[in-house]
Parts: C-alpha cells; structure tokens; sequence
C-alpha cells in the first residue's frame, strides 16, 4: 500500500480537470482512496510527501510503434517516401525478436520518463514485444497489422494468445491501413470481428494523397471502405485522422469510432495538421498518441499536448480554438477508453493504479493560475516526478525502476549497430 | 579552471553541427581550451566526466519579455485581443521594480533549465530587471521598447546606462512595434540610431491585423517604415516576422538585419508560421525565441526547435524543410551574434564560457545516429545536465546553484497573488 499525500490531485472521474488537495492510496495493482485526508489509515508500506505535485491518471499513447526506436534520427529531414522506402522498410525486414525486444525495451523508459502508463502499439515480433512490456511491468495493448496477404488466422490466434497471456497486455485486431487492405483479408477480418465482437483499428487517412488513393481505387474513403465492410460494427477507431472527410466524420460519429490524433508526427512528416476542434464538435471522442519515434521522434506526451492544441489555433486561426482541458483529459481518460481499459481512465477507488506526479516544484510551472492549462502549456518531461503503473512505482526522481536502464540502452545500441553499420 | 571531459562537443565554430569527442576547460569567464584530451593539464578546481553528454554553445533565447511569468497560464485559450487588452494590460500597469524582479528571477531559472544562457529581453522597470539577472548571474541584452509619446532620452539615458553597467547587461535601443510608433518618435530614434551606430530592434510584423493596418495607415509595411526612417542603417532585425512581404525580405537582406522566430508563440495565439524556409533561401539571418511566457507559456528552448522545423515542414508540405541543423545553429550561433554577443557564438578558446550541457545518456536520446537530430527532434528539457554563464555553474543536475529557487518562487506567487488576487 502506497499513500500520496500533499498532493494536487485531478481525478478526471467527472469528464473534467478539476482538482483538490488531497491524496491517492493505492493497495496492490488498485487505486484504494482518493480524497481529502483522513483516518484511520492503513499501515502503508511507503507514504510519499508530494508536495504539492500534481497527481494525474497516466497518459495513455493512443498509437505508437513502441520498437522503432532503432530509427530515431536516423533518417529525419527527408522526403515521406524516400523515407519510407529507402530507409524505413529495408532495415524493418531485418528485424527479428531479441531486436524487437531490445528496442522496445528502449520506448517503454521513454513512455514512463514522460508519465505514460500504457501505449497503444502496432507492430510485429508480438511475442518479444509483449515480454518487452511484461518485464518491465508495463502496460500495453496491442493492435493487428495485418495486410492482404497475411492470413486472418494470425489475428485470431493472437487474440486469444495475447488477450490471456498476462494481466498488462491486450489485443484488439487491426490492420495497417486500406493501402496495404485487400477485398479477401477485409471480409475475412470482418468476420473475425464480427465473432469475437470485437472493435477494429487501422490507420486512417494520415495523409491526403493516401486518401485521395483510396477514392480512386475503390470509390470509397478508407473509412467508408472500412465501414462498408462492418468492421467498425463493434467500434474501435483510427490512427491519424488527418484527411477525414465530411461523411468519414459522420461514421465516426454514428458508430462511436475514437479519433487518435499524433500531431508531432502528422507536422513533421508533413502529413497536416487533423481537424480536432471538428471532431469535437461532432462529439467524436478523442485520444492521443505519438506515432513511433522513426517519425515523431521521441514518445513524449507533453510535446503532443502542447502540439494539438497550438496547431489547431494555427488551422482555426483562432487562439481561443481547442482549449487545454479537452486535450488533456483525451490523453490521460479518453485513451484509456479507447483502448479498452475501462480501468484506467481515472483515478478512483477500484480504479487500476495507473498513475503520473506531475512536480508542480519547478520554475516552469510557476505560478500556479491553472494546473490544466499549467501542465498543457508550460509542463515537460522535466516536470515527470514518479510514474506508476498497476501499483508499482516503475520511475520516480529520474530513475528507472523496474530494468536496468544503462543495459537496456547498451543492448538497444548493440543492435542498432548490428542492423544498420554493419547491415546484418 | 572547470575541466568538461569525455564529451561530445559541437563547438559551432566552423557554421556547421558537427562533432567530436573530446574535451571543453573553461579559465575565469573564458573557454581556454577545446578539442581531443591532451597534456600537460592545469590544476583544474573541477573535472567532470561528462560520460559522452553533448555540450553546446548555450541557447540564446533572443525574443523574450520575461517578467511575464506572473501571467503564465492566467488568461490562455482566449481571442488575442480579449487576451491582451482584458487581462495582460490591466495588469502590467500594476507592475513596479520589486514584482518585475521577482517575475524576472522565476523567468531565468526557467531559461536555465532549459539550457539558455543568455536572453534579449524587452520590458520596462529596466533597471530592476538588470538587477535579477545579474544577481543570478545570468546574461542579458535589453532591448528599448519605446512607444509614441515616449522621450527619445529615455533610450540614449538607457543605453550608456545598461551598456556600462554590468559585463552580463548590454543593450539596443528598440520600439515596441510600428503600431505604437510616431513619426516624432521614429525620426528621433534614428538620430540616435545613427548617432551610437547602433542597431535597432522591434517586434515586426507579428500578425497579419498588424501589417495590413500599417499598410494602411502609412502605405508602407512594418519593416519598410522603419527602413524609410533609417533606423536599419547599422543593421538590427526583428522579432516575429510572420508576415513579411517579399519587398520586406529585400530589406532584410539587403541591410544584414536578423529575423527573430518564436514560432510557439506564433502558434499558440494563432499570429501564423513564420517563412523560416524562405528566409533562409534569400540568405536572411535568424535566431530563435520563446517570446513571453505569457504567450508561450514555457521558456523553453527545445519547444521552439522542434516547432520552428515541424512547422516549416507543414508550411512547405514537405518533410525534407527546415533541417534541425539550421535551426539548432541559429538557436546558438545566430542568437548570440543578433544580440551582439559576439563573444557567445561558438566554443573556442579565448570565447565566453557560455556552455550547455545535454545528457545523451537517457531514453530519449538514445541510439546516437545524430547528435543534432536528437537534440532538435527528440530532445527535451530533461537532458539538460549543466548550464554554465561567463564560466559559473548555474543549473547542474535539476539543482540551481546561483538562486535560492524555493525563495523565488515564493517571492513570485506572492507578488502574483497581490497583484492578481488582491488587485494591488
């Protein structure tokens, strides 16, 4: 049992970011207490004195591709498909497990540095990836990615696989995008959705030539294709969501489809910038994510924050456009609904220990005049002081907790080099 | 004499980002010696093992009003000008010499932690101002910000008084904007211009309103009636220059002037995307600023980077705009010789030992495929390991060495909540 106390705490259990002083237990992988002090108090194992800090629901990284660490830097400043194809793919093809493993073992510091507590991910080598996670006691769920060619059977065995193995992993199907889609795998996944009543995910309209692509090929957008397909007939939602259409929207909106907006990705790819103050007023709901640090290039949910509201004050021509409090509230509650973890959007008793402490005790966040608008505004990783996740203290003060920081990053860089120096 | 070893060093000494291992010893204020270890070594008073950490000129943030702290978070997500004329104005007249050295102090520990050593600031209550920085230690060029109806002395008083006063102060005779000018002023202060030989500095075109409203009113841009008036004679620049018109970009480069971006700023009161790719292809200098942290809310020098190249990327629709190199070297290199900091620009012997120091050795930043890269797309305020002005250790290790922080933030909410809460 973990007590914080002194604490600035936005439990978000209400749809909004207030906050009160108070405290948060915790009693195993739970949330016990949330509320002004009182007794008569259990006997704790640790009491931790927040000083004031600003004690949150984890941010949730809505869509990610956790072991693309490997590429980070290494090919920035160039043309989307020059990127893709000449260096991107080639290296992916050399892949195996130990990388997946090494190099995901890299993202899940960097998630807990910036006080995520789960991620969304797309990728493949699911095994080592999933073990990646449960080493480090760190939560994920998984999406399919599959493509025409790929057989249907693997979502299905990787649905019941992943969705038993271990208490922080799950698993929803996907597939990559309705560019890598076939007639053949959409039916099939559909009817996979369909028996398992399950949602489906993909990327959706990243950029606008795709889009435009996907009309020219099938008279349909890659969300009316999806749609037409039935599998969105169990939700789920979209990755990007940069290109939606009128009608894509309205789909969105009917079925109960998430949005997952990755505005450092989508601006520095040169994708554009998703229409979110639309979607808002459509009532889509709303996540965020990062994309994967070949293309965003770090996993750093303050940089998100900060980026989707500025960026759509930039497409509204409006500074009063997409006020902090609704982005903020998408990447702690809203993304844990998406991605099914119902237990995980807000801090109440019964509710996972998913938590991030936001030092409030910095130059950066003084004064205090809002702690939303604080956080969303002025916050960054510095500003991380302790990320937990199902009740374990996995960062805190700078440290790593759970794994050996210095060997991760030795066996992430072994491996880089193997891949990329000397291209075995 | 400070000894940094085992480093990667980007000196900035040749106008390019690259880097070596080796070595950076600093004598009194000055840099005395960089490059590979080498013998026979002076009797160092500290040797650092810098376990490959990157060390850089420092940032120079050179746009800021940085007593605006007090306003940080208070009225954000509003129209700009509900913004500027209901809750900013209002306020800043309440502002005197102890509340705007109070203000100034929280400001500089910001800058310090984001690894900025030196600052161009405008503001009034100057020589309070003057007093906060030095008391910490901290470098600053003060810029006039001068409006019509001012005394033209005030600006001459001021630059022999902050020129000779301290060798961290010096200062630029400047108007607040063409929208607050008047040919009295603007005949006056180019006398004196040419009188000193001195630069001149105000914020140009930042919104388009601005520009078109000093269209109208005199038939001539921002940029061109400061230029008909002569006050570009012996150079200067501007800050902002979102909107500058092809006529406005000959001048600049035609008269060696610097364009200062603050592209958070820009963004978050939705003023636009400053033509960073543009200005670069006619040869134009630029440097980087956070602007106020009214407006941005955080002074902090990795946001700017990474913004000032995404946001080219979208502007253009290209991902190949605005490499991070550019940007990375006019955030040091090109800050320090706008503000006359010539001294500033590079790590070199015989240069001041404005140095910052960023840790390689954390999630983010890690594998190394390039040091640039990482810092400008990846980096943020948590690799900050060590920010040194005229040769004092400021920030080590998230601890600031110049400044008692709990006092200041202390003073800083107190004068925050009488000005704000009590409405004195």
């Amino acid at each position: 049992m973990i007590r914080l106390y002194n604490a600035l705490v936005m439990p978000m259990d209400d749809g909004s970011c207030r906050c009160f002083s108070g405290e948060v237990w915790t009693d195993a992988d739970k949330i016990s207490y949330v509320g002004p002090p009182h007794g008569p108090m259990p006997d704790f194992e640790r009491e931790i004195d927040l000083r004031g800090s600003l004690v949150i629901p984890g941010f949730k990284d809505a869509h990610t591709h956790s072991a693309m660490t490997f590429l980070r830097s290494y090919a920035d400043d160039l043309p989307l498909l020059r990127w893709l194809n000449e260096k991107v793919f080639p290296l992916e093809d050399k892949l195996n497990p130990q990388r997946v493993y090494a190099f995901t073992q890299l993202a899940v510091l960097e998630y807990l540095s910036s006080g995520i507590t789960a991620s969304f991910d797309m990728y493949f080598h699911r095994e080592a990836y999933a073990q990646a996670n449960i080493d480090l006691g760190f939560r994920s769920v998984m999406c399919g990615a599959l493509s025409e060619g790929d057989s249907v059977d693997i979502a299905a065995d990787d649905y019941a696989k992943f969705n038993s193995l271990h208490p922080l992993i799950s698993y929803f199907p996907g597939m990559h995008a309705e560019y890598t889609a076939g007639d053949t795998l959409g039916r099939e996944l559909s009817e996979l959705v369909h028996e398992l009543r399950a949602p489906f995910w993909a990327h959706i309209s990243e950029t606008e030539s795709e889009t435009l692509a996907g009309v020219e090929r099938r008279g349909m957008t890659p969300t009316e294709y999806f749609d037409s397909l039935g599998l969105f007939d169990y939700g789920g939602g979209g990755y990007h969501c940069v290109w939606l259409s009128d009608h894509d929207m309205e789909i969105f909106a009917r079925r109960g489809l998430t949005a997952v907006t990755c505005p450092a990705s989508n601006a520095k790819l040169a994708s554009g910038i998703a229409p979110l103050c639309e979607l808002s007023r459509r009532g889509i709901k709303l996540a965020v994510g990062t994309d994967g640090p070949a293309s965003n290039n770090a996993l750093d949910m303050f940089r998100e924050l900060y980026l989707a509201c500025v960026l759509q004050k930039l497409r509204e021509r409006d500074a009063a456009a997409c006020p902090a409090e609704g982005v903020l509230y998408a990447a702690c509650s809203g993304g844990a609904r998406a991605m099914g973890l119902a237990d995980c959007d807000c801090l109440a008793p019964g509710k996972q220990a998913d938590i991030a402490v936001i030092d409030m005790d910095r130059p950066n966040m003084r004064p205090v005049h809002s702690p939303a608008k604080n956080l969303v505004y002025s916050g960054s990783k510095e500003n991380v002081r302790l990320t937990m996740v199902a009740g374990h203290i996995l960062y805190e003060n700078g440290a790593f907790l759970s794994g050996d920081a210095e060997r991760i990053y030795a066996e992430a860089e072994k491996h880089t080099k193997e891949l990329i120096e000397d291209g075995t």
